[in-house]
């Protein structure tokens, strides 16, 4: 309610509304930088050789992207058509070549911008797919991959068991954001409320995993075998 | 020709097409059950989480159909249109979830189900292409692709090789199917006829692999290797 | 400037332009077939059955191709619609699997096709991109997808790390080709110049690497650790 941009503000609701487009976009941004570094790093870990780290930099930030508006019809996709994702992803890549041990010290920050980065790129994920008609179950889904379809392609390729399906409520925590999306859209309920929300609760969840532990049950006969 | 519809049978060919279309829309859920258990199973035997399960579960009842639709050119797939595909594999996963250690007792069953799956979607994907306009030959492999697409993914992510890269005939059985529905189409056959014998060769492919050992001729060289 | 088809060459510049489209599509088959047999060779080693190794073959001849096609919006791709990728990448596949252990003592060769292939591709796929009206800096990627991603989807598949991460000036090389391309359209410069210049780099980094042992830089973390 508090988010609510028609009261209690003081600027107009268009000031507002082009407020928030221009701090998505930022935040766009900063989610990119964030996926990127993480696959630079990851790179880096791998004895990769530059050109490898650029990739798995470039790969990261824009594969969930990709997939989502491969699935959605939304072709060419918008990592295609736009620069920035790939001028962005670049820098992060040459970044993490260059200053890979200084990176690893700030690990902690890393995580978080990665957490921020996860809960825009669901909310936008699963708004950019209700846009394109798609149902809100499947959309909510989309959103989900676009903040964990990078990671997914990253562990595939740097041949890790895919840590989305493991831990930390990773993609748990994305298919959240995009399920307030979802149903934010099929209640028509205003879109800039109905986007932060889902980002904050996407932004919390995951932070509760990194400092509480919080984790998705684990199935029965697994936790009997190990105590 | 026991099968076609229109000689000696006690309905009318419409009735006929229109139960057979029922029962095609039954089997396809089926299918979609019985892909979506094997994806849970294995999120269950691999330690994944609640939601690692379930995701397992998606992936592997859509991952072939949804690649097909990609590479036909029929965006969005139908997973992403339609509803039940996601409630059905959705419910699939909660019961692996829960039920592991009971559902691991049925594993006889679970596989001729998965056969019939198996049969089903490889001739409902060659059907789909070659109505989208796609070669015949390039229309048989869609139809593999439909059946084994989800498998292979799952095999990915769960960083298994590919089963259908080495065993039991599953890609060739599928691949088979498709071949039948793809000649049918391009000798213009009667489309129920051809679509049974495909999903009859598949299935009956796919139980000789399971119950007689049948497999696919392996290279000398590994021959030689493994004695 | 050699290469310039409209002076100092005793033919018309249509007839130029005919022969060179004459020999791209042979080329192109070469390259296929290279990557087909390269990718059969792997499915036998790794002791997959017939059926392996042809799907091996042709997903390596084809995937590279199928990426480039689905992110430019150009679907049905290119080998759905065409034959002749399919009857080239099977017969490489028998070929391989019946003649094992022979294709093994032509390694050298194989790799030169394979360079050959892979510079083809590299052109032909950002040729392709910069028709569809994908930005130069993306196209550059799509010529280098197109050259490398059978071979990634080949070791994702057979379980080894993409080697196109590590080694070689594989991908650079193929990248290096479409940059080429990229920036001989943005210049707008004479497509037969540019793309024979783009395959010519490709060529020659990736003869290099194989001859001279040249290679990308490794990061420095990676080489304090491994002396």
């Amino acid at each position: 309610m508090m988010l609510e941009p028609r009261i209690g503000l003081p600027l107009a609701p268009r000031e507002v509304d082009a407020l928030l487009a221009r701090t998505a976009v930022v935040l766009d941004w900063v989610g990119t930088l964030a996926f990127a570094l993480s696959g630079g790093m990851l790179g880096v870990r791998k004895g990769f050789d530059l050109f490898g780290v650029l990739f798995l930099s470039f790969v990261v930030s824009v594969a969930g992207g990709m997939m989502r508006d491969v699935l959605i019809g939304a072709t060419p996709p918008a990592a295609m058509r736009e620069i920035h994702y790939f001028a962005i992803s670049m820098s992060a890549g040459v970044i993490t070549f260059y200053w890979a041990q200084q990176i690893a010290l700030w690990q902690r920050p890393i995580l978080l911008v990665d957490a921020i980065g996860l809960a825009l790129f669901a909310v936008v994920g699963a708004q950019k797919a209700v846009v394109y008609g798609i149902h809100p179950a499947m959309a909510a889904l989309m959103g989900m991959l676009t903040g964990i379809g990078g990671g997914m392609v990253r562990d595939v390729l740097a041949r890790d068991t895919p840590f989305v399906l493991r831990s930390d409520l990773y993609a748990v925590a994305a298919l959240a954001g995009g399920v307030v999306v979802a149903i934010g859209h099929a209640i028509h309920g205003p879109p800039t409320l109905y986007t932060l929300l889902g980002a904050a609760v996407c932004l919390f969840l995951r932070l509760m995993a990194i400092y509480r532990g919080w984790r998705a049950p684990l199935p029965r006969a697994t936790r009997d075998q190990t105590p």
